[in-house]
C-alpha cells in the first residue's frame, strides 16, 4: 500500500519506524519486514513439496486508503485486488486469503455489499477465503487481508533480479489511480466520459495475476505499481543495485490524463500510487516473449527504458525527455489521502 | 478475539454479519469464515507434504480489544499471545508470522516497544516475523496478526470431536483477564498483591503452546478460551453436536477471584474472555495422558465436567452447584471494553 513504502514525508517516516521489525540475519527472525519483497516465500513445513507459498498482508484503513463513504462492494473487491497484485508481482497463483475486518458498527446491509465485492473478485481467481475476524472498533473501517499463493520453488519473480542492459517494462497505463482520487475530491475536473473510468481505476485495480503468471520464466524482477511509479521501481534499482533511465514519452498514459498539466501527470505517474499495474524488467533478448505474455494475458506492455550500472553516489533513477535531457523526477510529494 | 465470538449482544450482531463470508459448500470457496475452528487447516499446494499449515488471524482494536495508553511492550507480547493461543488450541507448532499495523503517528519509540514485546514471545516458541504493512490510520493503533503452525496431516484438534461420555479440562485458572480489565478500567478494587498479577493475565497472556502440542494425541476436542468459558464450550458443543454439565466448584478460580462476589465470578468466568486457557475434552480412559500432558507442559490442568448426548430443544450447557442444583449460566453479558 502506498503509506508505507511511498517517498513522501509522512510515508517515509512510517518507512523509517518499520526498520523495528527488521532484524540481523543471525538472529531468531532472519525474514525482514518492510525491506522484502511483495511476498514472503515459505516452503512446506517438512520441506517435501516442489512448491512455496507466496504469502502477502496489506491493510486498508478509511481515510487513509480510501475515502470515507466509499461503496463497500468496490471496497471489497479493493481490498482483495491490493494483495492478489502483490501475488502477481512474485508470479504466484492465488490460492486462499484471510479477512481480519473492523467496524464501527454491524451494518448488515454494508458488509453484504463489502461481501459481494469480495468473492466476486476472488472468486475469478480460485482465491478461497479460508478464515478470518471480524470485529467492531471504535475507528473507521480497516481491513486487513493476509494472501497465500503458489509458485514453483525458485521461480518467483523478485526485485533484486534486475540486470544492466535490461529494458524496464510496465503494463496498462499509469497515474489513474492517482487522478481517480483527484477526481473523487473534486481537486481534478474531468470531461464527463473520462470521470468512470479513472475512479473504476482507483476504486477497482484489476490485479494482474494471469501477466505475473505468463512472465515468471521471462522477466528478470518485478514488482507491482502501488506507490508511484519512482518509488516502486526504486525498490527494484535498490535491490538489485542497479540504476535506470526511463523515457517520459515511452510512459503509457490514459487520454485523460493527458488532458492534465505536464508538471501533474509527472506527480500522478511518478509518486501517485494505487495504479497496480506491473513493472518489470527482462534482458532485451525476452523482448517478443515479453509481448506474448502480455498479449496471452489480454495486457497490454510497455517498454519505458533501460536499466544500467549503477555509479556509486549519483541518483539510482534518471527520467530523459523527448530531447534526451533530464527531467525533475519529484516535482511534488503527492499527499495520498491525509492532510 | 472476545467481540467477534462472544455471546453477549453487540459481538452477537458481529457474528451475525459475518455470516456474508460463509459459503454453502457447493460454492467456489468451502471454507467458511466464523463457524470454523481457531485455525484453517491447509495442505501444502502439491500435495506431497505429510504436514498441512494451520493459518489463524486476530485483530486487536485500541478502545475494543485493549485499553488507550496500553503500555506498548504488552500489546507487541498479546498480539503475538492471541494468535498462538488459535495455534495452541489445534495443536500446531508456531513457525511464521505476518503482522499488519496501523498507527495514528510515527511514533518511533512507541513503536520499539511494540517491537520489543512482539519479538521477544515470538523468538520464545521459534516464530518468525516474515513479512507485513505498517501504515498511518486517522484512527486508533489497530494490530492484525496472521499466524501459521505446523501440524502433522489429521492430527490437529478440531472443535467437532467432542463425545458424550468424554470429560471436560480447562488449563490454568479462568476470570483473571476479566479480573484484570475490571482492574484497570477502576471497577473492582483488590489488595495491593493481588493486582498486578490479575493485570499480567489480561496484557500478557501466556499461551498454551506446549500443552497444545502434549494434547495432539491425547485430547478429542479444543478450543482456546478468548471470549468466555460459556461461549467458548458452546462453539465445540455446537460444532461435536452434544451437551455437557460443568461442576461449578471445579473451575479452577484464583484467590483473587474467589474474593469476589459469587456473582461476579460466575460472570468473568463464564462470559469475560480474555484467558487464553485451553479447554478440551478426552475419554475418562485418557486422564492419566491429560495429567502427564499438563505437568510435561507445566500448566495445571483440571476436570470440570463431562459430556453429554445433546438432548433435542434444551439448553446444551448446564452449571451444577455442590449440592446438584442447576444454575444461571448467564448471569449478565459481559460488556468487554466498549460502553
Amino acid at each position: 500500500m502506498p503509506p508505507a513504502d511511498a517517498t513522501s514525508g509522512q510515508a517515509g517516516e512510517f518507512r523509517l519506524i518499520a526498520r523495528h521489525f527488521t532484524r540481523a540475519a543471525d538472529q531468531a527472525a532472519p525474514v525482514a519486514l518492510g525491506i522484502g519483497d511483495d511476498c514472503a516465500l515459505l516452503d512446506a513445513p517438512d520441506g517435501r513439496s516442489s512448491v512455496q507459498w507466496a504469502v502477502t498482508t496489506d491493510l486498508l484503513a478509511e481515510g487513509m486508503h480510501f475515502l470515507p463513504g466509499t461503496d463497500p462492494e468496490a471496497l471489497g473487491h479493493k481490498a482483495v485486488a491490493v494483495n492478489l497484485s502483490d501475488l502477481a508481482a512474485c508470479g504466484a497463483a492465488p490460492h486462499a486469503f484471510f479477512l481480519a475486518l473492523a467496524l464501527p458498527r454491524a451494518d448488515d446491509a454494508w458488509v453484504a455489499a463489502f461481501a459481494r465485492g469480495l468473492f466476486a473478485l476472488a472468486d475469478r481467481y480460485g482465491c478461497r477465503l479460508a478464515g478470518g475476524d471480524t470485529t467492531r472498533t471504535r475507528a473507521g473501517v480497516t481491513v486487513a487481508i493476509t494472501a497465500l499463493g503458489e509458485v514453483p520453488r525458485g521461480a518467483a519473480l523478485l526485485r533484486s533480479g534486475a540486470r544492466p542492459g535490461d529494458d524496464v517494462w510496465v503494463s496498462g497505463v499509469l497515474g489513474d489511480g492517482a487522478l481517480g482520487l483527484a477526481v473523487r475530491r473534486g481537486t481534478v475536473a474531468l470531461d464527463a466520459a473520462s470521470v468512470q473510468p479513472a475512479v473504476q481505476r482507483l476504486e477497482r485495480p484489476e490485479p494482474r495475476v494471469a501477466l505475473g503468471l505468463a512472465l515468471r520464466t521471462v522477466a528478470s524482477s518485478a514488482i507491482d505499481v502501488s506507490d508511484g511509479l519512482a518509488g516502486d521501481l526504486g525498490h527494484v534499482l535498490a535491490r538489485s543495485d542497479v540504476a535506470a533511465a526511463l523515457q517520459w514519452e515511452a510512459i503509457p498514459r490514459s487520454e485523460a490524463l493527458r488532458s492534465l498539466s505536464d508538471t501533474q501527470q509527472r506527480e500522478y505517474v511518478l509518486t501517485g500510487g494505487d495504479d497496480y499495474e506491473l513493472l518489470f524488467t527482462a534482458p532485451p533478448t525476452a523482448a517478443v516473449a515479453v509481448r506474448a505474455a502480455g498479449a496471452a494475458a489480454g495486457v497490454a506492455v510497455s517498454r519505458i527504458g533501460e536499466i544500467r550500472p549503477a555509479t556509486g553516489g549519483g541518483a539510482r533513477l534518471a527520467l530523459i525527455d523527448r530531447d534526451g535531457r533530464a527531467m525533475d523526477i519529484a516535482p511534488r510529494a503527492f499527499d495520498h489521502f491525509l492532510p
